[in-house]
């Protein structure tokens, strides 16, 4: 088609396509380019726009390392990655909830009982749970890929003081599905906000906080692999996630417990002298 | 809001907005919101489509530079930059079509009846015209910034064997809006395709091909600023552009005209000894 005109670019887009294209590619590309359309009609996007648009991308490329995902963080912010969680959840299973871009790959074991916190400071967190299938059936031998900001709010890939998998830590279930371990209770933290990112945000008059929580990976043979986030109740950004990642199944109350109370069989017992917080998270898997 | 759900998460995204933010940004930003998360809703994004979008950002991301901006490309073959150009045309002047990622600022001055070619081979063509306003009246003092591909079908910033400003010029028009320059014919051309977007083409199964022109960029004071193309009407690829930029209005005969009748008054004349192409593109510019 010689002449492409603003109504007819997206049909000419769909026209341009090989016959033996493989047709998701082909419907998720003509529905992309369908809604980008339809969103530069609708504003009239100006040159100006389109050029800013250009600078934020150019901005994301230029400071985006495997340590910091200036991509992911705007999809973040965007609501895109927490739609992307919904879509694909399962109302049978527990929600999932955003990666973010501060996982670290390769955790080292986090032994049933173990400790995350070491020498940090900060009030001792038990937290412990199951691993079940929708039918309520423990999954022995799944695995939960944990993470969380030190007490400082960072994450390790953002804080040159800490190693590379602080507060990372990989635990496998034991044959109830159970799981505990330690930990500091996490911060409510801002997203960076040095890059583009900062910037949308501030020209929609956002804060860059996110509630406090700890992530988790779960995963287990037969199953599907599920990335979700478990938050405190009493958390002041629960209500204003600035990455759209709560709901309701992930809010768990921290109790407050004597000291002498904290259980035997843990890396810490016996070093635990004051009061400290306790958690309980289930995590049901849906079935692959 | 606590619980984000893929039906409200829109209204949330909006209602996230401060209460004395630009009312535009607000606008192009809460739209672009809600076509993104209509797209993810309707093909049910998955997790590893995501991740692959991801990539594909980082990747262009690596790869721009200013003389390479695979992010302008990206735009370019979404049909993104047309449908721009296109909401933003004048119905009553040129139409206008994509810069592309392959302009280089600070052109050197084109004297009139002066020559892009220099040392290069090809066919000669002689490029002439008038700039008016919309009630055909010509715009005395208009600048062209023209630039095109080498015969090689490379723009300068592309290849190492020409100088940055090879094949640029920066022509003003005369008191009477006339403007006549030499050059050789432009050549069809690929769009780059060992980064993302030659990927891109590739699982739609499109060719990477534009059809040859020049560009313009043509303004004078109290006039819309025009970007645009002029293409030759025998070009094999006028009807499958890979970038959308083909207009009815900017597709010109090359005539082809015998040597002795080659003008006075150019650079090239009484240096032009066999037949050569002749095209008249006459561009009219919008009030302001």
């Amino acid at each position: 088609m010689r002449t492409v005109t603003k109504d007819t670019i997206t049909d000419v887009f769909a026209g341009y396509f090989g016959t033996d294209t493989d047709p998701r590619v082909r419907e998720v590309l003509v529905a992309l380019a369908r809604h980008l359309h339809a969103f530069t009609r609708e504003v009239n996007l100006t040159h100006e726009e389109w050029q800013k648009a250009l600078e934020i991308m150019e901005w994301a490329g230029r400071i985006t390392t495997p340590e910091r995902n200036e991509f992911v963080l705007m999809s973040d912010v965007m609501g895109l990655s927490s739609l992307v969680d919904m879509v694909n959840s399962r109302a049978d299973a527990t929600s999932s909830s955003v990666l973010g871009p501060f996982h670290v790959s390769n955790a080292p074991p986090l032994a049933m009982g173990g400790d995350m916190k070491r020498d940090f400071g900060g009030e001792v967190l038990l937290v412990e749970g199951h691993v079940r299938d929708t039918a309520g059936n423990p999954i022995a031998g799944a695995t939960l890929d944990i993470w969380q900001t030190a007490p400082n709010g960072l994450y390790s890939s953002q804080d040159p003081d800490q190693d590379i998998h602080s507060f990372h830590g990989l635990m496998t279930c034991d044959d109830d599905g159970r799981y505990a371990f330690t930990t500091v209770k996490p911060v409510s933290y801002t997203v960076p906000t040095d890059g583009p990112v900062g910037e949308i945000l501030n020209a929609a008059g956002r804060h860059p906080w996110r509630p406090s929580h700890l992530h988790y990976i779960a995963a287990a043979e037969g199953f599907r692999t599920l990335v979700t986030e478990v938050f405190p109740d009493d958390d002041p950004y629960l209500d204003q996630d600035t990455v759209f990642g709560v709901r309701d199944d992930l809010v768990m109350h921290y109790e407050s417990r004597p000291a002498d109370t904290f259980p035997d069989g843990m890396e810490l017992s016996g070093k635990v002298k004051e009061d400290y917080l306790q958690v309980t998270f289930d995590v049901v898997l849906a079935n692959a």
